[in-house]
């Protein structure tokens, strides 16, 4: 019996579709920060929605198990071929088609990258609400196939809340195109609700119509200092009620600050003395002096009521690039001192503070680890590092990750939280979905997975085994 | 054989749990504005969700089909029982169960009115940001199973935006409860958004986490004069960019505006002269004079522009509220003077202009009808009143409701738009579906309902025939 890679590549044909050379495949046979390599003995890269049809058609009748991949930027493991899957790539898919000015919508095929839709947007002023630190590779699908969130989930939601039409191509090769681009649309099933975030188990998307928001005059930034991380969650509920266009509230704990400043002796804190957290407070507004007087005012409220002990405001670009340093330092330390396992999380945020202290008991028990608390307190997301300290082997380090990963995701559990923040489940977390969901739930998606895709060709294992 | 309904009284035992005598269910049994009557021989009234499970294993079990209903305020016929089918009431599960300030989340039944969660959020400084006309009896079930909009849709989005966990009985009687609070997660399929918007045919939903919003400190209003609807496209545009917290913009046709002020002497337009079209533009504030200088430094750059004849600005309460009687007024006009055939529809606002001339000169075939024309801009949603003349007897303009239909329904079509903007397609809306949804999307819509609900238990013949 023939390998399934050779069964399609022989009923392809056409050899313009795909890569076989492992020179040109083993790019997308690995994720990005080399924690998940497989081998792709086969690349398929479509032009158009009907050869992604014709492969699909293809791979269902032939039980050929098949990986979609995008721009390949994810954490979890979710777009690597683990078992030597055909890859199907969207990045030929990559053309801007339509922009409707007056519906705020674009219509983009899945292989854009969004860096590229962001430049096109700004050209015509207007913006992407959804952004992130990958932009400058990761595609649109890839972020609709695993709900991206980003830096302006606080403000505009996630890709869930931009999608208002989508193309998918179901396993049998069905087309189901609801291109939509009406923001009030009632009519039936909202059938790309179950396609968004199902990390292409259940259809490889191909289109979609994106709504777009006018890019913001300005922006007002500042950097406060807590007294005490209880406060934390005071300081969410004030910020969220004073300053009504926040597009980002984060923090860094200020023991990780500390760590930071050792690791960097070149790392400038724009506020004097030493604080129990940092807190990064953004707002969209209009250009003038009328927003940044608004916007002072708001802190100095906070100021009043005791929420924050001390603020900054950046006065200039260069300013407020300085204050996001802060924030995106901890990643940088850790990232250039050793190995880290990264645990990407939410918690409500009522309960942050006794979460961190839990993270740093926790962490107690590991010798050799060091951890590095930040994230986004807008919506709850902290980004518990764990490092590796110096005198620790790398082996060493690493076998931790399950233990680590055992008592991170049971504290999260306890505390009604989210054992994925973003990226989804993939293959990383697949053991622990029963902390995040009920067996009912679970069933559920398996039903659906049965129905969508009986034989199980499209990204086998991810999510559920 | 016995009746459906007898073989699940039998069942049920417990007459605490229904009601039987035609006095107590007859006003289950019709829609309110009459259009949709059937009979309903049995009301089940469900106090937890453990007995809605019970009803609906029941109901599969013994082959019962089952209305589910909510505050029953819909418009196509969706939750009434056609056909003698035993209506499921959630009324009695309205229970407002948590609130967590932190994370801007509440807890509740699916039977609680939407006006009740107002008033228990108002006295908590936060707010539901879906509000809608039918606030005093729609129940929260209901939105949901409609992904109710209203009139904040611009700002905040539908009903779908705001629910963050949703617990959902299946036909079977299965529990799927997935009451996340978080804003963030991203663990699997997100399965609650398979049974928003599917008008009770995939479930029954019990309660919801829903996201709510700190209540605003103030609203800017004005009334706004065109002096053409050409205008209508770029005044949406420019109106976005210039007021970031618009949460209202909202049209009334020049010659809608003309036929009200014959119809009620008496009404106050507080902007004088004739215009082509009339909008009302309300934006969230802070409190102060900052927030209406902001305000009015956006009116007179439409001015500049040339997007806008004239406006007057609310500077009080009583002002605002008058301002707003131009835009309900309509409403009222027409249900006084006679019967209406109502289409809510929703087209790209690009081609909102052409689309009523289009519907003017449709009316023009129907002898005997007048057309109203006004709607929310913000969205493209227009509602399409065809009401009738003195001198039109009631049965000949009842008799046009289906050629009426016919026609917008075609020309809405054609100008890519959607058949339903709101409500749904319940029953009125079945036969025009092909004009919404492609086959391949309706045939997953019917691969879906067999999947969840094999008998076809749940309110049959509503969405798919």
């Amino acid at each position: 019996m023939t390998a399934p890679h050779e069964r399609l590549r022989a009923r392809l044909g056409d050899p313009a579709l795909y890569l076989d050379d492992p020179a040109d495949t083993a790019r997308y046979a690995r994720d990005w920060i080399g924690k998940y390599v497989g081998t792709a003995p086969l690349v398929v890269r479509p032009r158009t929605t009907e050869e992604v049809a014709a492969v699909l058609a293809a791979c269902t009748e032939l039980d050929v198990p098949v990986v979609p991949q995008a721009g390949n930027t994810g954490m979890v493991g979710g777009g690597v071929p683990r078992a030597g899957e055909v890859v199907l790539s969207v990045e030929r898919l990559n053309a801007i088609q339509a922009f409707d000015e007056a519906s705020a919508a674009v219509t983009v095929q899945s292989g854009v990258v969004l860096e590229t839709l962001q430049g096109y947007l700004a050209g015509r002023g207007y913006d992407m609400p959804v952004d992130l630190g990958g932009r400058g590779s990761c595609q649109i699908g890839g972020m609709i196939a695993t709900n991206a969130g980003g830096v302006k989930v606080l403000r505009y939601g996630h890709m869930r809340e931009q999608v208002r039409g989508l193309e998918v191509v179901l396993a049998d090769g069905t087309v189901v195109s609801g291109l939509n681009i009406l923001k009030k649309n009632n009519t039936g099933l909202d059938l790309k609700q179950v396609f968004i975030g199902s990390e292409g188990t259940l259809g490889v998307i191909t289109r979609a119509v994106l709504q777009v928001q006018p890019a913001p005059e300005a922006f007002q930034t500042a950097l406060a200092g807590l007294s005490s991380r209880d406060l934390l969650p005071a300081l969410l509920q004030a910020a969220r009620a004073r300053f009504p266009r926040l597009s980002s509230l984060e923090f860094v704990d200020g023991k990780t600050v500390a760590y930071v400043r050792a690791a960097d002796p070149d790392l400038r804190i724009p506020l004097d003395g030493d604080h129990a957290s940092l807190v990064v407070i953004e707002e969209e507004s209009a250009s003038g002096e009328a927003a940044g007087e608004a916007f002072a005012t708001g802190l100095e409220s906070l100021l009043e009521d005791g929420l924050i002990a001390d603020a900054v405001v950046a006065g200039s670009e260069a300013q407020a690039r300085a204050i996001w340093r802060v924030r995106e330092a901890p990643t940088e330390a850790v990232s250039r001192r050793g190995l880290t396992h990264k645990f990407d999380v939410t918690v409500p945020p009522g309960v942050i503070p006794a979460f961190l202290g839990e993270m740093e008991a926790l962490a107690e028990g590991f010798a050799g680890v060091r951890v590095v608390l930040f994230g986004h307190l807008g919506d709850g997301n902290v980004h518990v590092n764990m490092a590796q300290e110096p005198g620790l082997a790398d082996d060493d380090f690493l076998a931790m990750e399950s233990a680590l990963a055992d008592a991170i995701y049971g504290a999260v559990h306890g505390r009604a939280g989210s054992i994925s923040a973003e990226h989804g489940i993939g293959v990383m977390k697949r053991a622990y979905l029963s902390l995040a969901r009920t067996p009912a739930e679970i069933a559920l998606m398996r039903t659906l997975k049965r129905t969508l895709d009986p034989k199980g060709i499209l990204n086998p294992g991810v999510i559920l085994e």
